[in-house]
């Protein structure tokens, strides 16, 4: 044990809080490592408290009684967010994005690591309190927002694969009907990758019709999941039928005309509920 | 222009620092932020530091003069890689993980947010001083891994295909014959995804023969890239000839006995080398 003054105390009480969210940490882990007294960390908490809320990185939760402990809560405030959206929809806009079949470029976005984590940080605000056990997307292009959004939520993440080759022992299949494209395709989880009766918050890139997540929302019954809840980054609003009906998500695209290279995007439901 | 005392600087300074590694931050920002003068910044920075260092978090570099000012690389110290290794190998070499063809089930492991921060982390100390523009990696499994060290090196994820569907636009594609299962199969990267001439980090979960990845390279060379490191979570030992020449592994597969359900691992070329 070694006895650290409370400035250095501060600095790796902090990263550690960042580095474990949604977790409740007992006063005494501190306390026992720092060689300090419970009532020195409580103070430390308040001054780490005050400042992740002034500073809008997120909200520290004290629980009290002998099992307490405080809890980092990621939250990224309103104004901030609508501000990043907004900033995000101007370059999503950008013309050169526009991709056959009324899609959008969006893989640098997708691949870049703060922007993602920003991304990540909104679902796991949106979905802060509905207690998922494990985030599941599709591959390939939802990925990484799915690893975002469970770092913030500190639970493990689960990929269902788009074919049936998958050889991790028994795997559960199911065809689903891609609601833009009429097709029947195929996707595949392993038993083994998700315990049953889990809590399910599905992620994903882009949504049109809603197929491709009500293929993960039925696969999810066989595993007797329960849904907690759906984020998709861009939705497209010009869907005759869609195939979910609760998600939210961080962007509408408005309007795709690929003859006058126009692209319109506002910002999405969670903004607009 | 807010007045933050001490202990709100130090807290917010830390978390400021953590979400941005690998960048140089001017001092300027941080004493306009906080309304502090620069010569409060530096001992806060001297603070930080030392905390970081203490408790392996990683280094402060700070760079003198008009552009200077300071910098946070990743590190995770080499004991405590060893111990968080030992730990993970001990986990892959349960029994219940063999897999057909003599893979290894590790979604689980791939799909833990903390386990990918310590490995990310972990190619990211390694790979600190390639300069490395893009972390590379072919979809599906590697994902998690490119992202995770992206992250800590604050670089973009750059994510090949497995198919040549890709509807990006103009794709390179190339064919590759797969080490192990010596069968053609194919890989694209749009064209627009990487800049020409960038200098790319690889990295992927698993290496036998080192098909794959000799893909990669190949791929890279139409882009007139240059690959600055390969780095692979597993390799397998038992490897005839291996395709790529220059990596490093963080585990090596030593022995896989079906019949016995026996794996053994050990620590990878990183740890021995």
């Amino acid at each position: 044990m070694k006895k650290l003054r409370r400035s250095a105390r501060l600095v790796d009480m902090t990263q550690h809080l960042l580095a474990h969210p949604h977790r409740l940490i007992p006063l005494t882990l501190f306390s026992e490592q720092y060689g300090a007294a419970k009532s020195s960390i409580s103070e430390d908490l308040t001054i780490i408290k005050e400042a992740f809320e002034s500073e809008g990185i997120g909200v520290l939760r004290t629980v009290a009684g002998a099992a307490g402990g405080v809890k980092f809560i990621p939250q990224t405030k309103e104004e901030r967010a609508v501000f990043f959206m907004n900033e995000l929809t101007a370059k999503l806009q950008n013309p050169e994005r526009l991709l056959p079949g009324g899609y959008l470029y969006m893989s640098d976005i997708l691949g870049d690591p703060s922007t993602l984590d920003k991304i990540g940080k909104l679902f796991a605000t949106a979905f802060a309190e509905q207690e998922a056990e494990v985030v599941m997307t599709v591959e390939t292009k939802g990925i990484p927002l799915a690893y975002a959004t469970a770092r913030y939520l500190n639970v493990p993440v689960v990929i269902v694969r788009r074919d049936n080759k998958v050889t991790e022992g028994s795997v559960v299949s199911i065809n689903y009907v891609s609601g833009s494209s009429k097709r029947i395709q195929t996707m595949s989880l392993a038993r083994r990758a998700l315990a049953e009766a889990s809590r399910v918050l599905i992620v994903d890139d882009f949504m049109k019709a809603g197929g491709t997540i009500r293929g993960m929302i039925d696969l999810l019954q066989e595993f007797k999941a329960t849904v907690v809840g759906c984020g998709v980054f861009v939705e497209a609003a010009d869907v005759a039928e869609r195939l979910v009906d609760d998600y939210i998500s961080l962007a509408r695209l408005r309007d795709v005309d690929l003859k006058e290279k126009h692209i319109e995007i506002e910002l999405g439901s969670y903004f607009t509920k």
